[in-house]
């Protein structure tokens, strides 16, 4: 199944709505010129199209194996690492002094979808690179930053993240790995990591792993967890590669699905201690790892979207092309079943879903953008808490919407959907993974009820209830059926929005856990709440550009109807999750252990 | 994972909610008294468990294989099936003068249940045969039921539906199977069929294939098809075997799941023409494959609601033994993750959906048994249209939440969830086939609309409601806060669907693309409504037995939470729900083809 990158609605997003000209106004940014940004979408949509989309099916099928100690990865998959690196796309947001293109996170993100949308197996190797990048540009020493970060970015070697332990999953203050001091500034770390993707592979040259663990003495809990950047191969001070260091893969897992991404055991230590170096302060390096997986996050919340486009592309295509049945109409003729309503919905359900996530993570990531380059620091203050806000919704509500889109997707093909030659199973078990790692969709919700709203009262999520307000007011204004419905919703789910973070705020302290029974209801409201708004500000532009006759009417017309149709079938939910968080909270606790 | 059986939860339903003693007191249903309901269910669940359940993970890693047109099942799979068949199992509901056990099938559903649990790949073969039972018994001549019946029941053959052709799936109307008389009472089959569920197999002497063909000079469409009578090996007047008939299965399937279930390409007629028998009469073919398939659309609700029990046990077991993270109370150590509130809300979802659902599914094989057994001609009818229209709820409803259930249930394990050795993901394969075969969610709604609802104008709709307004009172009466929460929202979500059949009839003539925009949404309100109530019903007669002191005070007392959990997380959404088809209706339809 070809793969064709959606840059209508990318450009439409980046410039209607993400304010991408702002962006390319920041000091840092400028090289974001719109001439600049299309011909790097187009360029990426081309490589993601030919060379990274045809090697999906190849990975499922020829999933990368493992042979003492060693994984060869899928057929194909080198070579197309090599110029994906070659091209330079694995340095798009990163800084130019170590050989990155320097553009802004909002310009790297469509890459990224569109990188998943390809190849959620592959796209998972660069994605763990940009989060080791991250976290080395945040806490590594001015050393670490020279010998490793041009080498990341030109691909030739790799980064890992090592959090998980078998007994330390979502709870990372049970990680045992330990590290110990050698008095040259080095340590030797050694203990057992599970679930690490592409922890050992034959993609580069050499793998950086990060690893969470415990220096002897150090506190209980997370406050006792320190970073190591722990490398496959020893580096020499010159950058050239020395000894194998004391790190083994023991096995890689047999997975539902991203079969080609290579899920290592990674054994340190059975020689003595695998040597490492300190990122950052000791016991503080859980914080670094917050930005590692903050970035990570935000970028499975892209892989969510790009998996769900390629899974609609897959079903539109057999929509159109599988006939069935006759038009309800009363023509004669069987037709293709893109004519039968029920088809409509589903892949209605799909597009709009798909344009609201990726509305809503493009405006997040320009939000990031002007927090990292604005001149005035308040400014920077305002967009990162709004970022914040938006991330753990980003990775939850993204995920959960494209699990249900690549079902809705095998769906449409009918019993051929069940078939695995047909593809449309594999989407449905890539997909399912991505509501899990980097932190499952009850983690998300953690974040956003206790960090992201709870910590400032709410005054966040209050603010951006407000600027939605002004949305509702502009659609009020156009006066039309389509935007009077849209406004409609969308003022009804706001309410119920405001009304679940007041809930959530004032309950916090006299029931805790009624509050936590509601927290993933409570994100996926705010994706719907915030998707949706995104889709009633595109409606409300798109409206304007066709009462002045400028863009694509064919185009600006859908984005009404698919915003309309999110307002019917989805902000129309707001009100029944209201209501279940605020009143059914007792209920999700009132049994005992023994009553399951 | 072991399979326990839900007895207690059976137990109840059938007695409290689904009128055991009145199905027992029927005529020809007078075995099924309470004792032998109760020791056939336990026996049922001793083998279920014991010998079936065993054989799942088994059939996923071992699925059957071809090899030059004969298909090995999953090793076990054989000698279970001979299990399965020497204790009279085929029999259950089957009459007693050809060998069956002349049970109702308010009793054979439990069996069903308990069996798709332990093992959906397994049960399918059953299930097809009882569905070739039913096609006999109701259009058979005297000789195919004596010549076929006892051996079906014996379990010496076994049957299959062959429907499906490479242009022929949803839209029967395609089918181009030919069947030319011989002169002799016989005639010539030819043609291919697909997705044929144990159309090839080892496990019995026979296979006897039901095919839907065309005879020379059929009317076009739906109304030319008749109904063949296809035997892998021909059989003598004596019942023994005879050659082998031209039908070759050339294929089976590489599936997403059910791997164990052989799903056969069958070629009929290389050789001249297979040689079949005709069911009932030339040209109503269709009407007797409905009787069989709406036994069979039952049956695979049933399967639904076995397969999210097996997915809600396995994931209770895991949330009771995985220890991570602290309780929210404050507690020092870290507890096992039933504490957690979202892993709550995650099991309360499971177990609150499959109670409603099999509540729901018994209550409606007991309209069946009273439509069938019923002295009075006026009940039988009321009592069969009550089920006519709640097969397609059923068979919909139960199968999507299914695959919910499935994939909460993996959710549940996080990353242990991921790996296939842990099986849950296996559930999460198996369960995708559910909403796709005997007719998608879409072909469901479309009966619920158009036959069960447009035909009668909504006037059994309506009756419904009515009753369900008799359990609001009652429980408005009880006047705890547990019956009041449930009342409120039965009573909202009743009216919800009171408008939308209101809308679905009256919008028929003039908008009939929007209505079936919202047929499936409508067919999920009517499950959640229908369902919903089955549980307020249970709620209510749980409170009764707790204020008298009789039955078991953990398990009720458990009901009463478990339907108000279902009252506040699924019948609030029904007003959504009445939103999203009655308003919502135009927008799934707006966008031209080419803007998808």
């Amino acid at each position: 199944m070809p793969y064709v990158a959606p840059l209508k609605d990318m450009l439409f997003v980046l410039n209607e709505l993400a304010d991408l000209q702002v962006v390319a106004s920041l000091p840092g940014c400028e090289e974001a010129t719109p001439e600049t940004v299309e011909a790097v979408l187009e360029e990426n949509a081309r490589f993601c199209s030919e060379v990274v989309a045809p090697l999906n099916r190849q990975g499922d099928q020829h999933p990368s194996t493992w042979k003492d100690g060693t994984v060869t990865t899928t057929p194909g998959f080198r070579e197309a690492f090599k110029a994906y690196s070659d091209a330079g796309w694995q340095g798009v947001q990163h800084p130019t002094e170590f050989g990155g293109q320097g553009l802004p996170k909002l310009v790297a993100t469509p890459c990224m979808e569109m990188l998943n949308a390809a190849n959620l197996s592959f796209a998972l190797c660069p994605l763990l690179t940009d989060g080791a990048i991250e976290a080395l540009m945040t806490a590594g020493s001015d050393e670490q930053k020279q010998l490793f970060l041009p080498k990341f970015i030109e691909g030739r070697w790799t980064g890992t993240m090592n959090l998980t332990e078998p007994q330390a999953g979502s709870d990372l203050a049970m990680v045992r790995t330990k590290a110990v001091p050698q008095g040259d500034g080095t340590y030797r770390i050694s203990g057992t990591k599970i679930f690490i993707t592409y922890g050992e592979h034959d993609m580069s040259e050499n793998i950086v792993h990060l690893v969470l663990a415990r220096t002897p003495n150090a506190p209980e809990g997370v406050k006792g967890i320190s970073l190591f950047l722990v490398p496959k191969y020893l580096v020499h001070a010159d950058g050239s590669l020395g000894d194998r260091n004391d790190v083994v893969c023991v096995s890689i897992e047999h997975k539902l699905g991203i079969k080609a991404s290579p899920t290592a055991v990674l054994q340190f230590g059975d020689q003595g201690g695998a040597i490492g170096t300190l990122i950052g302060e000791e016991n503080r390096g859980l914080e670094t790892m917050f930005i590692m997986m903050n970035a990570a996050r935000f970028a499975v919340g892209i892989q969510g979207i790009g998996l769900a486009e390629r899974a609609y592309q897959k079903a539109v295509s057999y929509a159109k092309e599988r006939v069935q049945s006759r038009d309800l109409d009363g023509s004669a003729n069987a037709v293709t079943i893109i004519h039968q309503p029920d088809v409509r919905r589903m892949l209605m359900s799909m597009k709009s879903q798909i344009e609201a996530a990726r509305a809503l993570a493009y405006v997040a990531a320009s939000h990031f953008d002007i927090a990292h380059h604005h001149a005035d620091e308040n400014v920077r203050q305002r967009h990162q808490a709004i970022y914040e806000y938006m991330v753990p919704v980003i990775k939850g509500w993204s995920t959960e919407l494209a699990i249900d889109v690549a079902s809705t997707g095998l769906q449409i093909h009918g019993g051929m959907g069940f078939i695995e030659e047909t593809g449309a199973a594999q989407y449905y078990r890539d997909a399912r993974i991505l509501t899990i790692y980097e932190g499952t969709t009850a983690i998300q919700a953690n974040d956003l009820v206790g960090r992201k709203t709870v910590r400032d009262g709410g005054q966040l999520a209050h603010a951006l209830m407000a600027d939605i307000r002004q949305t509702y007011h502009a659609l009020v204004a156009q006066a039309t059926p389509d935007s009077q419905a849209i406004a409609d919703r969308l003022e009804e789910a706001a309410a119920a929005l405001e009304a679940v973070v007041n809930y959530v705020v004032q309950t916090m302290q006299s029931d805790i856990k009624a509050v936590f029974a509601g927290s993933v209801p409570y994100l996926k409201l705010a994706g719907i709440v915030l998707g949706g708004w995104q889709l009633a500000r595109a409606a409300c532009i798109a409206h304007e550009r066709l009462q002045s006759g400028q863009g694509q009417r064919e185009f600006l017309e859908a984005k009404v109807v698919t915003a309309r149709f999110f307002a019917e079938h989805y902000l129309s939910q707001a009100s029944a999750l209201r209501s279940a968080i605020v009143e059914g909270g007792r209920s999700v606790m009132a049994l005992e252990e023994a009553q399951f």
